[in-house]
């Protein structure tokens, strides 16, 4: 079976749609998703100017942004709440989607991107994000310590060096062997290519 | 009959993407489409970083930009070669379009920007772009002295006010009213709510 990894950053509502839209895209094609949390922040301050999403934009591109995602959601379905702060940290919800098995990954990924981008909740808390991942039914109890071991942080940050070495530059990214697809709206190509890359 | 206007920059092989697409997407839903030539650098330059689309770019963005491109290419039956020198200027080309007549602008535009990318042709030169045109089976010499008037350079600077002040700062960009789409790749999205806004 062909598979993609998903490479997803949970301060990102652009990686939430996507979080969202995968397994109806990738099921219909016969696609196994892997899905690789990871924090986009330590590559983008490697830029030499930092043109962060959330940085050094202008306001119409702001404007537009702001626009764009909640036109986006519309279209999904999705109940958009813009987060009171925004961007969140992203870092605590990927170590303990990184901790999670890959069955329960996705469930508990889609999880805390919904409490940061819906019920507004601060997923940088420990506590907060252990109600969130226990009203779901997770043991949030071991869950969080799994997260927060030595060996599950600097898992996150090889991931991290992994991503930035195999070519990701933002978030959501998808790969298929070495080739990358950036961005919610190339979701549908690299499903395409996974199936049968067209050059 | 519902519009679009369709705003372009001559350097952007992302602009040439949709000026080859957006007869297919727009005539199948009964969309008329404004053609309106522009150029993108003015409003680049008031961003506070500049951060251009061809500067301030990481190894790996440029490397996925060049390679998107080409595979974008691929799958819409686009023959890409890559200008010898990139970006070129669409100055001249936009003036010349912005001087044809709105049922001459669109093959005209089509043609600059092949000799653009995939004849490897000079397009910020005169004399090539006579040539061009003249290949085209255009009036070379009456579109020339027609898109070098005061009056055009004038109108197509007014041009670049009128996108800036409508919150334009890409290309290509889409606006049905003073609903902004940004990118080749938000055509469909486009071209729907200008059939039926679904917010």
């Amino acid at each position: 079976m062909p598979s993609l990894e998903f490479w997803y950053d949970f301060a990102s509502p652009y990686a939430w749609m996507a979080a969202e839209r995968i397994d109806a895209c990738t099921q219909a094609a016969g696609i196994e998703v892997l899905w690789r949390p990871f924090v986009i922040g330590p590559i983008l301050r490697q830029r030499p100017d930092n043109p962060s999403p959330f940085q050094n934009a202008t306001p119409a591109q702001r404007a537009y942004r702001r626009r764009e995602v909640e036109r986006l959601c519309a279209k999904y379905g999705l109940p958009l709440r813009w987060p009171g702060s925004y961007p969140r940290n992203g870092l605590l919800a990927a170590r303990l989607a990184r901790a999670a098995t890959a069955d329960l990954r996705p469930a508990l990924s889609r999880a805390l991107y919904r409490a940061n981008f819906v019920d507004d909740r601060e997923i940088s808390d420990a506590t907060v994000v252990g109600e969130v991942v226990a009203a779901h039914g997770f043991d949030a109890e071991a869950l969080l310590a799994a997260a927060l071991t030595e060996q599950n942080k600097r898992g996150l940050m090889a991931d991290v060096d992994e991503a930035m070495a195999r070519g990701i530059f933002g978030a959501p990214s998808f790969l298929i062997g070495n080739e990358l697809f950036w961005g919610n709206d190339r979701l549908e190509l690299a499903v395409e290519w996974a199936q049968r890359p067209w050059m």
